[in-house]
């Protein structure tokens, strides 16, 4: 889908007049063509400005490094940005989490392997030996890493291990185990995980048999950054699907688990493809 | 949409088997001509059985009122049933209150007055005098009746004169008000009010404002019955929309009128059609 | 999902008065207990009747075959009903042919291996050799049979030979071949296709370029049981996912797949549970 | 929503590298900041370029039509650009023409009445009385121009007279006559139109019967910009609806109906923020 001439930069500062000019300047006479441009302004008096922008690389005049530090000498110390850019020659590496459900973690091997996603898969890392062979029949590594209410700390510490270097971004694909806050801070807005969500909300155990006990119309799923607060990260994507009466509660989990791969493998994308800015507890997804 | 023909029978009792055979013979037996008949087993060993029945009425043996003293000696009192049979041609009385906000009021009233609404509207009673014109428009008539903390006892008798005998159904189409207790138990099952629904609630003021600043992906409403418990009563229907962060506040809040329009006009042409059976806090609606 | 002890009825007939008498009161005069039952009536005078009813077999006082046979005299013959029973515990036998595009075919292999359809794969038949490893990591059985002008209808006498007694459903996962009459008329309603749908339809070669060309906002997909006439038989399932001018042709056609195995997957499912009766050259599906 | 200080430019032309980077620095020379940007490219190699930008018009340093003097000097005539600015302090104005069916034309004279759109509506012309009292209500002036067969080239002149300079926008909200070539040469891009859609296309008399008899499970509806092409215009907005066997004919056209109703009012929200480019037959719409 993407060339590898491609480069993307995501910039969020205070807004003021003449960013965009500045940036596009920068950027022609340097010899960058750009090929997309999205922006954002909370409030164009007083707010946050959110751009991402792409730009074809073949005709640059300077090597990135030094591009790099022209652009944050020559405009985003300027402005006091916030950026970064990135390069769809250098592909992201993700490492997937999981415990013993395996339809969101299948999802995404699937489509990675098929090229849907722009993406190295690392590893994958499980608290469980059930999903190895299915994981190995794509040619992944499989760590099993058991977690226990005694050797949590050890059990983090060995993913931390495996991890180191080989995360860009980490899915938990139905990780049943908490992280700790300490995990969570080594890789901010790099964490990325999928629930259930009901309208109201069920908070608790056994969600999907309340819902179906309070006669819910629609189900559905939401992926997210993982912050220290469990399941009230910034929101990336959210979606629904129909139900009624008439589907029984392991119905309900099928089709949960159904939204759950969509949702999940829509944020994993934008997130592959630089679309995100996290601003606060939200999330800015250009697409 | 209905021949005036039309009668359906709604029923609720434990499942046991035998129940359709029954009720399907003695229709049968006396010139009932099944034209839908849906049902729904909460479990067919110990569970709760509701069904919905569409029949023609044309060549019944019997007057209505003989037909149902019939039906309850020997079909309903067997199996323990709560039932009820509805006339299409005896068409449903419905009230409406409201405040200020007219897109859920003008929804009902172009629908009903259009014919797409199998329904009698009585009257339209707010506490606000803001939109008599825009009733009155419709041929409907009008009551202002004024709420104030001081007054409540005394403006709730004069809706409950004004709706004695005039409602089969009230719906709160944006009523601002919170009914009592005992005027929610005159109307059990019989008052539809919709509201706003959240992925996470946000509850309390200004939730547009909230769902924004969260970054939420959806936002839809819900349409449930009202109950003591404030709505918190039995679903009827929901549905959501896409938003992003680029739809600001008054925005959110168009798109969250338009939704609450589509599914209450839902709710209400479910509950007119009989196609709703409460059971404790949900609801089996057969669509 | 479905209890063994599930058994389902299908029926289609001239609409008369008695009919659903009639078949609840031979059910359960024979011990079945009836747990859902869906009707539907194309006109209540003149029309087509069709029934869907589930029932429990553990208390039938008569042996399957026997019960059968005492149901057509008793009751279908009379109605000149087309019917048939089908036990939940004798498992459909599914065999799936397709070409190259793995995204049909591994859904169902997926979802058949994981439980969530009632269903044997039996094999997997393709005129290419490309997906052979991804198949038998499943423990299926793939067969190359090979597809050229010359040797048609040797090739479809090899998978008929292969089919035989093998496929209570076919379904072709996208594969590219155009069955001739004589093999579809062999599996009459049992063999499922998918394709893509779109507004307006673009007939010929590179649709997803034509659409992205002229600037559709939906791309959708169909499944539908083969017949002689191409891609025009009755209709199971459709749907469709917005799109705009950001999608360029790839992501269409990713995008498409993903509609694709959706689609593809309910209609599968609709057919395994028996919950389409074919009229003419239209479904009627009860879900 | 929109404030009166926003200004919308517009910009189609051939893809080079610094389009952004001049029309951006332009701007900020003058003293407008830039408050929305969104572009489309159909090939950075070779491909046509599209530009919408908002911004502010508050610090100016040039009266508006000097201002856009100077764009075209300094910029526009550079890159060979079509564009154009235009102000949301100066209304569009909108009128529209119906025949019999009101719930497209009263979904969106609600919608202005509310301030939803920012429009003056300025007339609806119908070949038909059958309106005129519910327009009016709306305080809109109802002008009928019946058409037949003989009169049309009249009819035509009489409702180009009618329209002359008081027409940004014409809607054909169910307008059930088809314009002359002519008519619609004087509108070029200018004139919406609402039709219903299927999967697949039913062309001719009496599409919902059609529809249902083939057991489609979508309907749909598209607004298009009319072109001498009928129904073959540039799409602007397409959505559908899902529906069974169990929706008679009738139910049909009343969900038909609704679709139409959402798809038109985005459609035309769109056109009057400003949000659609016309490409050949296509749309780019920045949303």
């Amino acid at each position: 889908m993407y060339e590898d001439t491609t480069a993307r930069l995501l910039i969020r500062c205070a807004d003021r007049p003449g960013i965009v000019a500045s940036v596009s300047n920068f950027l022609y006479n340097h010899g960058a063509n750009i090929t997309a441009l999205d922006q954002h302004s909370t409030d164009p008096e007083d707010g946050t400005f959110f751009l991402r922008l792409e730009f074809q690389t073949p005709h640059l005049d300077l090597p990135r490094p030094v591009l790099e530090r022209s652009f944050a000498t020559a405009v985003a110390d300027r402005y006091d940005m916030e950026w970064r850019i990135s390069y769809a020659s250098e592909r992201k590496k993700m490492a997937l989490m999981v415990s013993k459900y395996d339809h969101a973690l299948l999802e995404l091997l699937w489509r990675s392997t098929r090229g849907e996603l722009p993406v190295e898969v690392t590893m994958v890392i499980s608290n469980h030996p059930d999903l190895k062979a299915a994981v190995e029949n794509f040619g992944i590594s499989y760590h099993h890493v058991p977690v226990t209410k005694a050797n949590k700390p050890e059990a983090e510490a060995q993913a931390l291990d495996l991890l180191d270097g080989q995360a860009d971004l980490i899915v938990l694909a139905r990780y049943m185990q908490i992280l700790t806050d300490d995990f969570v801070r080594r890789y901010p807005n790099c964490i990325i995980n999928i629930h259930h969500s009901f309208l109201p909300a069920f908070i608790g155990a056994d969600p999907y048999r309340r819902a179906y006990e309070r006669g819910v119309k629609l189900i559905g799923a939401t992926a997210h950054y993982v912050t220290a607060d469990l399941d009230e990260g910034p929101i990336i994507e959210q979606d629904v699907i129909r139900v009624s009466h008439r589907q029984p509660v392991p119905v309900l989990k099928e089709l949960g688990a159904d939204i759950e791969r969509t949702v999940l493998a829509r944020a994993v994308r934008w997130h592959l493809e630089d679309r995100i800015i996290v601003h606060g507890n939200k999330t800015v997804v250009f697409v």
